[in-house]
């Protein structure tokens, strides 16, 4: 069986939560503490030199990190994954768009102010995240006003893997009403089968 | 034929010029000059709403962004990228390490020195990169004392990937002495078949 290591709040954690259960698959979830420092013990740098969440570890011991690497490793040759190559590669665009241009903004605003409580030395930090978030929204909102799921016509992961600090993007104090497409497009991951919600 | 929009400093950039050279692949290449606002005119938007180079566009008018998704686009069913869904997979883990949490440090203080000439009022987020930058290196060194090869045993878009900033990390004042492992990887990569230099 699969188990994956993380924290049921957070978003990178839940995409690949929400994968694993879109997919039937068998899995057990061993829940990380990043607050407190669970993911710097030495028995977890041993299984991720990168102190991070999710993680997951194969019934073999073989490990994995990286949301998204672990989102292709699990979707590949299933209805969450294309077989195109040009789409597959727009699937990826997505995914690394989501950890570059999107992530760093929304859910660490989302991180700021919902598991650090907002302390006054982290405004700045916390306002600093508000330009580049409004932009991934504006060009997440260009695209699902085109097509009904990121990569086109079909629900994938890169839906997932954009969906899981979106939808909560109000947690970090972004406001969704401005952008009707992705408020619609929340609604439609919501009706995918086996969906299932963060926390 | 391919065209690539990019410029021949950024390391970005970069990885694609180096995957296509290695895969004899006939391209063009377009100049766009970040500093002079390329990237940001209304004809380049319409092409890349995020307003970043490199740029894949295809003969039909097909456009792909995101340096590594290129990467696998035209890796995919090469030497370049392996064939199983585990080592894929792990190709992958590097990718989305390197815009996460090597990319936004090493690549970072490279352009505060190089592009921006360093002005002081930047000195603070400069001297921001240098932790991150480091815990990077560590990270690859430490696979890299393992495996030839960062997925493994084979060259791959990982290693591209990662080489492109890393190989001119003193450019944004990381000092790589320490890290053997890395400094060998770098001539490795450097007598790959194909090999161009940055710029």
């Amino acid at each position: 069986m699969l188990t994956i290591y993380g924290d049921v709040n957070s978003g990178n954690c839940y995409k690949v939560k929400l994968a694993a259960e879109q997919l039937g698959l068998a899995y057990q979830w061993r829940a990380v503490d990043i607050l407190k420092k669970e993911t710097h013990t030495d028995d977890f740098l041993a299984k991720n030199p990168n102190g991070k969440i999710p993680l997951l570890e194969m019934e073999d011991g073989t490990l994995l990190s990286e949301s998204n690497a672990i989102l292709y490793f699990l979707a590949r040759d299933t209805a969450l994954f294309p077989t195109d190559k040009l789409a597959q590669a727009r699937v990826l665009q997505w995914l690394f768009f989501e950890q570059y241009s999107h992530e760093p903004f929304i859910a660490v605003a989302r991180y700021i102010i919902r598991y650090l409580k907002c302390p006054p030395e982290m405004a700045a930090r916390l306002q600093s995240t508000q330009e580049g978030g409004y932009k991934a929204l504006a060009i997440m909102e260009a695209q699902l006003g085109k097509t009904p799921f990121l990569a086109g016509d079909r629900y994938s992961i890169a839906d997932i893997g954009l969906f899981a600090y979106t939808h909560v993007a109000d947690e970090g104090d972004f406001d969704l009403a401005p952008y009707p497409a992705i408020r619609n497009w929340i609604t439609r991951v919501e009706q995918q089968p086996g969906y299932v919600p963060i926390g």
